[in-house]
């Protein structure tokens, strides 16, 4: 395969990742030739999105003419589909999960497997500019590694050889950074709400915090009452959560996480 | 006092929020006239940028020609203060704290009370644009919220009138918002170190993670392991955070959060 060519492609899965992905691939000249998914919906929606490609509802790609197949499909399905998988010798097989081992597909019979992560949140109502999204590389061989860096780098500025073990723990700290800072700004709009502020009154506050969080690490600039140790706002607060057992166990865990951080660490 | 003029201010503390304050007011034309904290270091720091400030140490300021007294103060030495502070009748006299009620300051004798609370984090270290950051006021008679919002207006784009008990409401709601954030960035950066990976790595993530959810509700648009009810990968986290308790119940708790969360709500 010469991987100066477009590659013709074949997406299993029609979720977020799915979703930006191959519309990011066909953007640079690639060509989704095959799309799976169990979702008919969801199929369909991205099909139309892609002038080459059809539906397919096996997962034996044998009689394709496809050079790379790349699984997008949630963490508890990716066995499934490895198990199911079916491809000519040596065809590229990547799929996309941050927590998921290159590993999960060592069962793909005869295929040259890899692992090809978008590091990004995505969502289909948003547009993502997919040349700023980093993507971590993992493959079995070298020659493996070279392709996927070839299809990578058509798409994004970034790349990082990353193997299971890190990938995995930048996953875990992903999720601190990321799914649970995004829950705290849920349960701050919540707040807000209920006391009848306006949505956007922390947008400035948030904006700033965060700013300054990428620019320093991020325990050397905590403030807040509960590193201030400041306990007449501490009570205050839980007094007002009171009625909120779930937020009151956050409030006060919290809380203590950031007393017993030493700002130095 | 014709509030066209600039006014000359007295600043009750030199810490963070007295800091970018007092050099907002006097770009704005206003004279700092005193400055009385505790802390001498501090204190001559920010005289030291106040071309009229001197330094005060007693809380007697009735014989100043002072027209406003500032207090930024760590809520836990407001009450002392309130109990301590002398002023000429009539002399505007405003806190700067987002937790305390306007009511802490009902015993300073003679005054017109308010609350001028910059809805903003600072760090001495790092410059603050004080247009952008909203000032939130609050007072006893309408004549000094006139007062107030004129010196506001001298200094920010955004001024809001919010009574204490919303003022509380929004303090606990930034606390989830920034303090709680600031945390769990920190905990992910510990967690990057911790894996060999370069502190950035999840920049552009943690960017458009926030970005989603200032545009939309962040319960709409949550993602992870913990919302799809991924139990394979929250099993792998947690196990990977066996030796390290706090995390342990960090993960665990916010997990059940965003399980136990309505997407709606």
């Amino acid at each position: 395969m010469d991987s100066q060519k477009p590659m013709n492609i074949a997406l299993i899965g029609a979720g977020n990742v799915a979703w930006h992905l191959a519309q990011a691939l066909q953007a640079a000249g690639h060509n989704i030739i095959a799309v799976y998914s169990r979702t008919a919906e969801s199929r369909e929606a991205l099909i139309a999105k892609l002038p080459h490609a059809k539906a397919v509802t096996s997962l034996d790609l044998q009689h394709f003419n496809v050079d790379a197949v790349l699984i997008a499909v949630p963490d508890a399905a990716l066995p499934g589909v490895a198990a199911t998988l079916k491809v000519s010798p040596c065809t590229l097989v990547a799929h996309t999960s941050g927590a998921m081992p290159l590993s999960a597909l060592k069962h793909v019979a005869g295929a040259a497997i890899g692992v090809f992560y978008p590091l990004q949140t995505f969502s289909k109502a948003k547009a993502v500019s997919f040349s700023a999204v980093p993507l971590l590389l993992e493959a079995e061989n070298p020659n493996t590694l070279k392709q996927l860096e070839e299809l990578a780098t058509s798409i994004t500025q970034t790349v990082h050889k990353v193997d299971s073990v890190a990938r995995k723990q930048l996953h875990l700290a992903a999720v601190f950074a990321c799914n649970f800072t995004n829950h705290l700004l849920g349960i701050s709009q919540e707040l807000l709400y209920g006391a009848g502020l306006p949505p956007q009154s922390l947008d400035p506050l948030i904006k700033e915090t965060v700013n300054k969080a990428l620019e320093q690490h991020p325990f050397a600039v905590q403030t807040g009452p509960a590193i201030r140790h400041d306990e007449n706002v501490i009570e205050a607060h839980l007094h007002m959560l009171e009625q909120q057992p779930r937020l009151h166990q956050l409030y006060t865990l919290l809380t203590e996480s950031i007393q017993d951080t030493q700002p130095e660490q």
